[in-house]
């Protein structure tokens, strides 16, 4: 052991696992349609110009020494009236925690809420709270989802775990499966927590939070409606942390601008442990993204054209694969709601390749896919769920339109020589 | 208890609260010299405008996507190659780190070498090792370092506890003082690191390392030479984690690009933890930042040109308070070798103002400089040492030329009205 016990115990990422087979079969020169990443070719979709521009300008204001360790206090207020504007949510600037990028703010909340061997519940599938659980040294509630609810959380699946946990993590619309929370479900998972933290006060013993992690909000599709716990429950505001920012919505995963808001009791916590951790948001950006969330206009079109390009691809390639499913292969997806993800089913476990190969583990699925299909996807085990789930996250943040068509060919194919 | 024990137990930061009591003065309409934060006035000290120039070009070519976990490509190996440059040290692309500044990097470090309760050894004054051994849970063995070491830890300081410390958190340039290792010193410091390594090899216990933050080695003035363990003693190599970046010399503290380097087999483990806490380096600042350090001629005329402005500031405070020493006051300071930082003395507890008040603490000393000569700076008791000490760092990042007349005018009659 020449590292920590902490470090020697990170388990390595099964979407990086992924990533070194199609950069393989890249570098043999194959084309690959690479859904598997939670991003953006940002040849196609790019960071808004006005963005751009003020970042640019803030350079030239030479914006290049240290931000404020809590954020530069224009863009919290900016961020304040943005939330007040377009959710109806009321939190002062002094409630609202920049950093670069929304990681470190999940990783601070979890810092901040959870002692050591202090319990998370989180569903599966969803991102990255297995890390986040191991990292803080506490122990998980794992609740797996089913296709039947759009793999997102019901109360009946939270309840009977509700006495014994210090910190629910949801993500609504949530990755990997760009699917969101209806209306009453998390009404009464709110409910719920408020009751248990009534029973907690009582008690006088530390309440129960909630990270709602919603970075994918406003890019829901159609009639998609984002809820959050605080507009549905207002006393659930003293134990809602939310976990927000560009990155998604405005393409700007690289730009690294992201916030929470919530009680400040907490923030003004995970404010310390950030100045600390020092995941500062750069000054420049800090200022263009305060800038640039106040120009309505603007903010407005990109949102409308960001969406529209990508609820056409989500639904190309829902429609394909109902096309393939009525054609009797055995794929599934679920209708696109939300964010840049489609939740697709392969249920090709047990058949047998032209080589007389069996595909017996999703593994193998995976690899069938890619090499037959040329599709690298991500199976939900990655995001936590048991091995045998055979259902895979799409990312089409980097897909090029003109392209779907091929995929779905060589998807055909593949699948028509497995018997 | 409304968060956990680790967020509420976290310490407020003294030089905060200073920064408390200028911004009350400075909101009455006073004047103040704030020569309290490590951090640069951009209109005196902008980055390099190649610099920028590269980041508006990155952004032109829409580097606006998530770079790489443990940063890009082009920026690791520019770093390789500045290193063997301008160090003679031999760390390829692979052995390189890159985070969003050197703070998550020096945090990981500890968390990735440290198990809970491992013991940190770290000389005071020094920046911020009180933070990081609290965070990782760890116990300290705290080193107070003597004027006429220049505030250095020597062989002896550290030789009666090398057996039971896990890590060694050095820095040179030296926070706060603008002190750094002679050669002897830390050839003598690493000989005894490497001799503990061969003792814990051979029962096979974790290896003692070395954080040795060097996030100033380009700031040195005068005689002064910079020097590294590794290149003092190979064997070093193992052992040592550097932690280094644009932020000080480059003026660059709100562009967030930092880099470590050492030994993969840490180093990958530190991308592990990264990957998840999320402190990444914005991309286009990586970008811009690899082909700038690359530009040897503009990066040799902009180290002369911030060198020289820091130098000529550092060596007038130097020489106003040899003059005021030479009055007879009270004071001293230590020659200044590096960084943005002079280390001052004011031996003024005990001394009475002319309104009959006796100095009797630290903090009443630091008040009355502030009050009466409008000067701001940080007591060493910020960086972990005894509250009785005397010195202070005076930080000239922010410093006008034409205002240091006018300081020692404030500083000599603040002096002169004590009895």
């Amino acid at each position: 052991m020449k590292t920590s016990k902490l470090a020697e115990g990170l388990k390595g990422s099964e979407i990086i696992k992924i990533a070194g087979e199609v950069n393989a079969l890249k570098a043999q020169g194959e084309t690959i349609y690479n859904q598997t990443i939670g991003d953006f070719d940002a040849s196609i979709f790019p960071i808004p110009q006005e963005l751009k521009d003020e970042i640019v300008a803030a350079y030239n204001n030479n914006q290049t020494n240290y931000p404020a360790a809590n954020g530069m206090e224009v863009l919290r207020e900016s961020v304040s009236n943005y939330l007040s504007k377009n959710l109806g949510l009321d939190y002062s600037k002094n409630e609202v925690l920049i950093s670069g990028g929304a990681r470190p703010l999940i990783y601070a909340t979890y810092q901040t809420i959870l002692d050591i061997e202090d319990t998370v519940l989180y569903p599966v599938p969803s991102w990255n709270n297995d890390a986040y659980t191991y990292l803080a040294r506490n122990n998980a509630v794992i609740v797996e989802t089913k296709p039947e609810h759009k793999f997102m959380p019901t109360v009946d699946d939270i309840k009977p775990h509700i006495q014994n946990v210090n910190l629910i993590a949801l993500c609504s619309p949530l990755n990997p499966t760009g699917t969101t929370f209806d209306k009453q479900t998390l009404t009464e998972i709110s409910l719920l927590v408020v009751e248990e933290n009534k029973r907690r006060a009582i008690k006088n013993i530390k309440p129960l939070y909630m990270l709602y992690d919603q970075i994918y909000w406003q890019l829901t599709y159609g009639s998609t409606t984002h809820f959050n716990p605080v507009d549905l429950v207002p006393e659930m505001r003293d134990y809602t942390i939310f976990i927000d920012g560009i990155s998604k919505a405005f393409a700007a995963t690289g730009v690294r601008v992201g916030w929470a808001f919530g009680p400040s009791h907490v923030i003004n916590k995970m404010k310390a442990m950030l100045s600390h951790i020092g995941a500062w948001s750069p000054k420049a950006e800090q200022m263009a993204t305060a800038s640039y969330l106040n120009q309505t206009e603007a903010v407005s079109t990109y949102l409308e054209h960001i969406k529209s390009e990508l609820d056409i691809r989500l639904n190309r390639f829902y429609d394909g694969f109902q096309a393939l499913k009525s054609e009797g292969f055995p794929v599934n997806a679920i209708e696109p709601e939300a964010a840049l993800y489609l939740t697709v089913q392969f249920d090709l476990m047990g058949k047998t390749t032209s080589e007389g190969e069996t595909l017996s583990t999703i593994q193998e699925v995976t690899s069938y896919l890619l090499k037959e299909a040329k599709l690298a996807i991500v199976p939900f085990y990655a995001f936590g769920t048991s091995q045998t789930s055979n259902w895979f996250r799409l990312s089409v943040g980097t897909s090029k339109k003109e392209d779907i068509d091929t995929v779905f060919g060589l998807l055909r194919n593949a699948l028509a020589n497995l018997s």
